[in-house]
């Protein structure tokens, strides 16, 4: 468990850095939700916020209300805490203002360092969700930026934004390389009991593996390049059926951000438009495509077990990479009293795990341990493939 | 037609309202779009001066466009000038910001100003176009009123705007009173080949009609609560199949902004919510509402044809009044050559029309031949009835 | 009215008539249901029985109910009389069997047979809707000819039907010829007190109508030919809004059962696939494509007053003929009480008149003041057009 | 490897059954499709023909297809087989009728019996397509069962059709028992080389397990009333975020064919409307509801894992069983060649296993590695819950 200094130190940085993320966002930036699953950045700067008043502030004796009708506003899905806005209607709403929400987070955020003045007079719960509502917030954070470019990326004039993620890394000099892990037993999830992580990273368990080979690197784009090139968008074998329809319907036959002009391959990043930087790791692309193209290498995707016992061996962290496994409970999982219970396990059907972390991921967010899950048809996030066999 | 002096003025007052219009809003207001029906108050903006300088400017020698990609951006359905974003997409521009939307306005603005110093060497083409310009424009200031109250108004803050429309007016000081019509030829539609009208206006031809009566007061809100006290909502026989369909799907027991709050009614105006003024006209119902309150009453709506013949004699200019009649083409219709075409004849089919003006009507674009025209479930125009027999 | 004799006669005619219709139906061909408007023909058989049970029989003394279950499942849309199968799952329902159908329809028969018995003991309401009921039967042997067509022609295996109906009838010998309409009052409605007619059709009423000119014969296949090789259906120009939209979204190019094998035009009748025969009159199109060919041809659709002003020195009866008119009620129109109110007037709104009658419409039903209405996409019918101008 | 007789007994054995399960219908009821996932039982007893026909017989010199047509309308979703009828149109199609089916039936039963009498003279490929054709017309048979009670289950007649299946079980006379199996590595997946599994039960293949508690009873009727009566159908934290969306859109408050009259719960079984038997095994939910009740009963679902190393203690087949563990291959999974690949490896995404069988599934093709699987929202099969923990 951290210090009251640690505490109030990552507190700090945590709610600056979400707002420094939308530095250069012009104000009817923070409004738009293209897609239901893409959030306006306000609404993020004020669920975060909200987060902490509804949870806590709310809680403390005398503590005022900002506005009574925020957790009608940001409360995102949220049951047992009351009615809400439909997520698609998030960029419905002109109001609250930039402005006003920008005041929301300063009240939120001082009545928050202030109850942490008297660290020793919180209860254990308090500072539990206290410490979740952090990183709550740095998930956030990585929605923020996937938000923002999903956000200008489909806007006609594809405006530059920063490229201070660096979202392209080069790769790393030697070539790719094949780890060969044995047989046996396995210990997976989080051990640490004082160290923090969400539910479902627990209880640590047993997992019995086979044998298998997996690659140290991260698929490029070159190697994506490919199978495009061999068309492996229009080779309905390699699919899964519903990848199949999904890729049908919706007309795709590229990553995400990715277009062809005039022969040549354009991808559209934080930094604008750009040639297609072809040994960069791949991003963008769906479980399904990263399946297929997995099939059509005639391998396959890891496990998140397999990836779990491997990861000390692999160069990761630019890229959530599509897993295998479903997202599913651990044996022994327990999941939290009230709300938090909420924040985890009602989404444990239907969804795949990524593992890893990417360029957009906080670095005190990421851990070998962590269990992202989406469904399958989602790009927006910064995804990308490693191969097994 | 128009003096140069004439068109100078009304086309510069034209210009400077529509921005007028928007005075009060917030940078976020300007950009959202909650159906697709309402368009972002920025599109407007935008719109209008697209109008002028893709079928004005663009065909001037040395005019040089603002932004090649706007044409993209602003063009609302004319198929014959070009692709464009999608309607239900207006709402996820970000960009251009209202900034450069102005900037563009006053760019347009100037350049046309530019055009209107050589009016004698103008085109009758040309001037033609110009003034539909200007008419076009009007149309959207009534667009930006009552997008903007959309906007405003399906926010759960209800925010104050202005009350500056003063949309709920105070009955005549008489009582309602009766016309009656009779029987034999009237002419119909656009007379003076000096005045502008729109193509859908003419040609003025001959339509008999029958005796009848016609309420030369429009619909009370306390009328229509009557109706809802009755039961109106709930008696299928008083509603067209597709009207009742409508109302069950969208579960639909009152005039739009209207709410009860602890059995008391209240309803959303541009100035927040307010106690329901009984005697105010009715406002923001459909056609199917219309029609189901006139057989409640046990009377019919007017046809366009009875209420261009009676309109002298009628109060009107506070409500779009839902006629009886279908919006399709008079004897003798020639729909304007080129893009000019698209602006009306495209959609007779499937609307109602309706006849007066509203509040948020501009003087100048009142006319007894005008013909409004709608979808049967639109309720976010200043929509009222009037009763015939 | 009709004599006991008379009404007897065309009672039993009626009945039987439609069951002679589904003479060549296997029983599997009764039930299915392809889209939403095309009905199973053993729901017609029972809905008409279901008509003279619910309206007439069962209000007489001593009457026993055939299944009191059958008035949930055969009624169409009377909100009056209560719940039903929603339209769209009338294909689901396997039972009851056709034999068992066919048992109401002749318990129906025979109990109303009996009732007409004692003529002269039936009060005037009760053989209003008799009457009506022998009309409405016949209505649906329309849709049960157009709706066996539907789903025989939609199955790969395009069976044989019949060539009984003659549904291509060669032209006259004569070639097109157009008749001059002078301007001036017209009457339109239905006339006689004395023979039928629905309520749409009255009151007899007033018309003016300028200047026309109107084609004597119908738009032929050859016409319509020229039409998609000039490229109609790619130019918007020519097409209403929604109708090039319904257009692009369904990928139309061409009528409801044409199709090109090897460049060659066929089109599905009830007598199997047949090369399109050129001369014949034009069917199967939707209001949309009507009047998109009608402007290609610099001309346009009659209103449905044009239409029965001129229709005496018309030839009509192959093709119901879309017409300008949108369906709203005439001057004067009392829509009837009851349940039968429901028949007509709760229609009223977003369809389009045909008028004429089709080759598959009872000789009995025709009349020069017939309006039939369907909304503007519906192609299933024997739809044509008539040019005016 | 089965013998030459042993395959001809259970090949014509499977033919014959198939068409035995349809003995009691009326020709009108092989060709409904109420919902896309249930087919006609007509297409049914087509398709398990077409795939003998297309996989084996078409490939043998001097077989004469017996109507090319129907690879189009019998195909299920090979997509490397050709174009198909989409799934959602089965139940359009009147034609082939049923005698037709039932003749290309015996067509393709005979030349397949005529191809084995050379038994010796068949390739492996050949034998192991053609078992495989057998277990897939016995998965047909399960799905002939289910599809009939969804057909007329959904008949607002709801009829008696047999009795025969015994579907509500009586309970074993000892009441529930746990079952607790200790930590350690188990062997799952099919071991036996000789003896016939879908390519998905391979490669066997190892699995540690932690403690857990498993039932060796189904949870029946009368349990699950005491979560509907504790208002687990309200309490909106039981469930899957996606489980609450799905049971609140879709009104869902008891399983499928329950339904409450005057306060008594009946239940629709093959032999009619029947009051609801309270020791018979729950039947007909989804896995949401399976989850949601297992949560409120403070335990789980097991994962599939679990159900195989327990399952010879378990009194398993009268319901198929909802486990936690989403279908995803197992280590060392090859997919078949050919069409036969796509038969279970384009599936294993976003559907949950289910283990055990039900009291539909042919005795020969229960296994206890069989895994069957179905998307979360499914509740037409047999399917029940074992609790675990």
């Amino acid at each position: 468990m951290m210090t009251a200094r640690e505490f109030r130190k990552i507190f700090a940085e945590t709610r600056r850095r979400s707002e420094e993320i939308c530095a250069h966002l012009q104000t009817e930036d923070f409004g738009v939700q293209p897609v239901e699953h893409v959030s306006p950045p306000k609404w993020h700067l004020g669920h975060t916020s909200w987060f902490f008043e509804e949870l806590v502030l709310k809680k403390c004796p005398g503590y005022t209300v900002f506005d009574p009708r925020f957790g009608f506003i940001f409360n995102s899905y949220y049951e047992s805490v009351g009615e809400r806005v439909p997520r698609r209607e998030r960029g419905n709403l002109s109001r609250p203002t930039v402005a006003r929400v920008l005041a929301y987070r300063a009240a939120v955020t001082e009545a928050t360092l202030g109850l942490l003045e008297d660290w020793s007079g919180l209860s254990p719960a308090q500072k539990s969700i206290l410490e979740v509502g952090v990183h709550h917030e740095q998930q956030h954070q990585e929605l923020l930026w996937t938000d923002i470019k999903y956000i200008l990326g489909h806007n006609p004039l594809v405006p530059y934004y920063t490229e201070s993620l660096g979202e392209n890394p080069a790769p790393p000099s030697q070539g790719p390389k094949w780890v060969e892990v044995p047989a046996g037993i396995y210990e997976i999830g989080h051990a640490d009991p004082e160290r923090f992580c969400y539910d479902n990273e627990r209880a640590r368990h047993r997992v019995f593996l086979e044998d298998f080979t997996i690659s140290t690197q991260l698929v490029q784009n070159q190697d994506y390049l490919a199978f495009i090139q061999d068309g492996g968008y229009a080779d309905s074998l390699l699919w899964h059926a519903e990848g199949w329809q999904w890729r049908t319907q919706n007309e795709i036959d590229a990553p995400l951000y990715w277009q062809q002009i005039d022969g040549q391959w354009f991808q559209y990043t934080l930094g604008g438009l750009q040639k297609l930087q072809l040994d960069a790791p791949l991003s963008h692309i769906s479980f399904y495509e990263a399946a297929a193209f997995a099939r059509w290498k005639g391998m396959r995707l890891p496990t998140e077990f397999e990836w779990e016992a491997a990861q000390a061996k692999l160069d990761w962290g630019a890229r959530w990479e599509w897993t295998e496994s479903a997202y599913t409970p651990y044996p022994g999982f327990q999941k939290a009293p009230g709300a938090l219970g909420e924040y985890n396990a009602k989404f444990m059907v239907n969804q795949k795990v990524l593992r890893g972390a990417s360029v957009a991921t906080p670095a005190t967010h990421q851990r070998p341990t962590y269990r992202n899950y989406f469904h399958p048809p989602m790009r927006w996030q910064f995804t990308g493939i490693r191969l097994a066999n």
